[in-house]
């Protein structure tokens, strides 16, 4: 059957007629030599966004985490982060090929840890130990189930990582979600970081695409890494004028896609053999557990009615809601998960 | 001044108004998923061509070098390879990044070394020295002007290879030029070479990546190496687009650049403080040098009448030809060129 | 006050006086080249011990675990062990330098896992996921506090090892304290391993050196990555006749360090503001807390009266008992810690 | 037939019967703890002959060059050395694997090259690039057949690298040979370098290590760098002594095999079949072509007639004098080449 309402992930989204028709009339020169006009104006909008003063357009959000690590760490490094973040599960083990330098897993709660972890993870000066480097942050967190770091949160570690001479780096891939929710500006979170990057190709609906923001010589140096990792492009501003349309016309709408997240969590909450406890959804992304069925075969299920969500563990699924999919859509979705519970 | 004529490199070229329209409209999907049609549609073009299994598409030509030095070597390996190449000198070092592989760099004539200097260069087995793992070659060699490496030295130092049990690779960003110079299939060079890349952005004109073939195992595995590094990208069927337009309509016409280069040293050769041996240029390349001025002033003065090169040493320079160039352009050139020299 | 109860480490053993002789008449060669006969016996004596085809002298044993990562693993794969492993927190981050591999930190009970953890923690075949290469047991497990790994769990995950085409390591820093406790030859433990090592500095009482076992080919690979880290020595038969002397002397006495351990232990449980479970301590070392004193007070105390303990947390300390301590050294350190706890 | 000189290498030294006493009575403690009283007075007595501030006692001279790169560059460096030097012939290829950085080798003349061919292989500061970091510098130049490099030129490379914000590094594995036939202390070649080393098992006869000289905060990251890559060890004052030892009685001896080398080239130069210039002998190392035989053909001669020589390339071999050599052994080694090369 046909797909029909797609909640496997908000990278799948496509980009609209209106987008690809700006897209097709981008202004475009040699990126690589840092000439194409719409790649340095994206760089532009996003620095701007972020409060920072530089920025630059990579082909994804693992290379822009991947860069940072390296940037900040030298090989032999320790980075704290929490133990569902993206760079432990789903970068392909990149953090020690290229920088050389050791994850640090707290037992954060839904992705969020406290100060009080960080201290106790901050390693003693002893050339036993790797040598504490860098925090990481995730905002939203995904595998947290798309839950915001707070302000406070955020900055109390971050003063905590000044005091300790450690730089600190936001992995900003649902950033814009967690600014939509909360209506603090995505500067205001930016400020408290070394270095931070938002993803285009998410929520925003852009085809290709992160940037990443921080200091002029941080971005310097992360232009080595760009070139280094096969990151940097020719008339790359074919794509990076889908970022340019996105942050022009998909910022304001964000808040859309967390309204129907935590619409699809309430509904689901009524629902036998589903547990999921609606307060927890703040943004874009529904964590969920099935009883009864095997998060396979209860995705397969809903395969077979056209719509799809992603497993997370034997009884535990998620589903992400986007620019392509509205209400109706939730709507439908619901219908067949209702069927497939029994409910 | 304006610039009228851009010598510069080959990846400047921008795509056509019809190449772009192409690309406005292709299919998209999630490529990381392996979900995008386009994507996948234009690997299946690569492979055809290049008479490999399988292929995968990349933003960039620097990643297929490095994803293929990762995929065929081990940490402590060690890459035979010209003096001229383009990992020793344009790709930041990366090779000992993220293979932990060394190179062993020949000292060929015009970017083309010998069976016999592959046969000193590989080393004995004995723990104190690099492993020899891999030769690879660059068609046609960038830094050696264009220079066409001849079939029957490829069979050799490839079969040289087969016996002493180690890999080959083909570096093609250019391969495509010597195609239309040698008349001599792709896929006939391709089928000595265990991975071997072209490039979408040169010569062919697309605006942004590079595919990489090679067996179904290797590129399973290169899909690993794509997702480390970050090449793993989400709608880039747009992007790949332009890689299938440019297949079908820029393949055929990629001698005019060889001929238009040709005819750009011939007349360059006539003049007074040029140095250069019209014979040598077999394909899009130019290297020259010039006496009076030095490659800087000379790249000013021309610069200032709308014509750029780039500068390869002191006293060398180095135009190329491409899509975006035509006859009409290089007489333009000559005639700078001319007044620059005082010819 | 000088030292008079040393139990910081049983790495601190010095050389008795036999063994000094016994070294200092060590016929000698180029190891590097293979020609040191007392090298070569030595290697040939663990390998022996182990029941492997071949064996390898190191520096370290830090060494013989980095060597071992690097032979099993290929740059992005990933290592399970033990939250508390030593390449965690006392390797100084080589894991990732070296192999470019990374590690999956399981949540054991006294640094023992089980196989159900193990199960849980190997990841799916998705080049999203670092791979999951090698699982890798520390015997005993040092900050566990000397538990030792019972043989049956070692069979039950490395039977599942092998049904998921994983490598096996065992740390064996301390295998020979188990070996002493349990009975079971070491040969026993070490048939399930596709490496093991075990270290000569430790309860050994040899001065310098570990020796890693393998089969011939994993040896063969092992010797470039000796050499490689710079773990080639020359004359090294002299340090490597201190490891033959132990292994024909030291290794019966063993069970009296475990002895010592359990007696420090149980007598220790009846102290005011200690706190220890005398049966947990199964071998050589003795993990406590103290109470009304911080760690670091505890600690200093103690070297003021002559005895050193070392500091594991806050509130914690390890006691490691060694070839240098006797059963009187235990009493007076009781004594100490007696007075100094106030009971 | 039973090795009467063994011309192979001065790494082959073994420790005389003073020497191994010496070594004997060695006082000890756990050097991985800096409480090894043996290891700390080596280097001390190595910090005061080198002029620098701290020195580090490392298992061998090949973990003193990788540790000393590791500590100056970071991943993508480049580093500058002549193409006959030890890290790109006789150490894995353990630079790119330990320290990221890439080799820029050098076409120096007897392994000795200009501040001329350093200016042309610095790199332009460009992305593109690999940076170049660092200029290393073998001491004497062993493939380059023991060739002394000249203070003077020694000055003017590491004045141009101070221009050029260039680090600067000597593997003065022998060094003191150097010494010996220039009568230029030691520390004055030191001063210009920013880390450098001696090797104790080299002509100093030591069994085992190199110790490692430069400021203290470079030798404080160098003791991360030797944890990291299991050069810590545990007793090692044992081997230390030997070190200690050295320095007290096998310094000054170090022109007699200078001698002993020189006037076997002289000797050898009237030989038939033997190609020899003996005014390029300037320390121990006496390298030679042989016509009529092969090298591999002449070593089996010589080894049949208990001489060892080492085979550098099919016409090419070397014969090093040591400390086990004296000039009748030299005079034996005469006669058997005469009788092989049919003088």
């Amino acid at each position: 059957m046909k797909l029909k309402v797609d909640l496997f992930s908000d990278t799948g989204t496509r980009p609209s007629k209106e987008m690809r028709e700006f897209m097709a009339k981008a202004e475009v020169g040699d990126e690589q030599l840092g000439e194409d006009p719409s790649v340095n104006r994206l760089n532009e909008m996003v620095a701007e966004l972020l409060g920072k003063e530089d920025a630059i357009y990579l082909p994804s959000g693992l290379m822009a985490n991947q860069i940072s690590f390296a940037v900040h760490c030298r090989p032999g490094d320790e980075i704290i982060m929490d133990k569902t973040a993206h760079p432990i599960h789903f970068e392909g083990g990149a953090v020690s090929v290229i920088s050389g330098a050791s994850i640090n897993p707290l037992d954060g709660e839904n992705g969020i840890f406290t100060t009080e972890q960080v201290i106790k993870a901050i390693r003693t000066s002893d050339y036993h130990h790797p040598r504490t480097r860098l925090i990481s942050i995730e905002q939203t967190s995904n595998l947290g189930g798309g839950t915001i770091w707070p302000l406070d949160v955020i900055e109390d570690i971050c003063q905590l990582a000044r005091e300790h001479n450690l730089k600190t780096h936001m992995d900003g891939a649902r950033l814009l979600n967690a600014v939509a929710a909360t209506g603090i500006p995505a500067s205001k979170y930016a400020e408290h970081f070394d270095s931070i990057w938002i993803d285009l190709s998410k929520g925003l609906g852009a085809p290709v695409g992160s940037v990443l923001a921080s200091s002029r010589d941080f971005i310097e140096e992360a232009r080595y890494w760009k070139q280094r990792l096969g990151g940097a492009m020719r008339q790359a501003g074919i794509i990076a004028a889908g970022g340019i349309y996105a942050l022009k016309h998909n910022l304001e709408r964000l808040q859309e896609d967390n309204d129907n997240a935590r619409y699809l969590a309430e509904e689901m909450a009524r629902l036998k053999n589903i547990e999921i406890d609606p307060e927890t959804v703040e943004t874009n992304i529904v964590i969920f557990k099935v009883k009864g069925l095997t998060a396979e075969q209860f995705s397969k299920e809903l395969i077979k009615r056209g719509v799809r969500v992603s497993i997370i563990a034997k009884d535990t699924l998620r589903a992400v809601t986007h620019l392509d999919v509205n209400r109706q859509d939730i709507d439908y979705a619901l219908t067949v998960i209702k069927e497939v519970t029994g409910s």
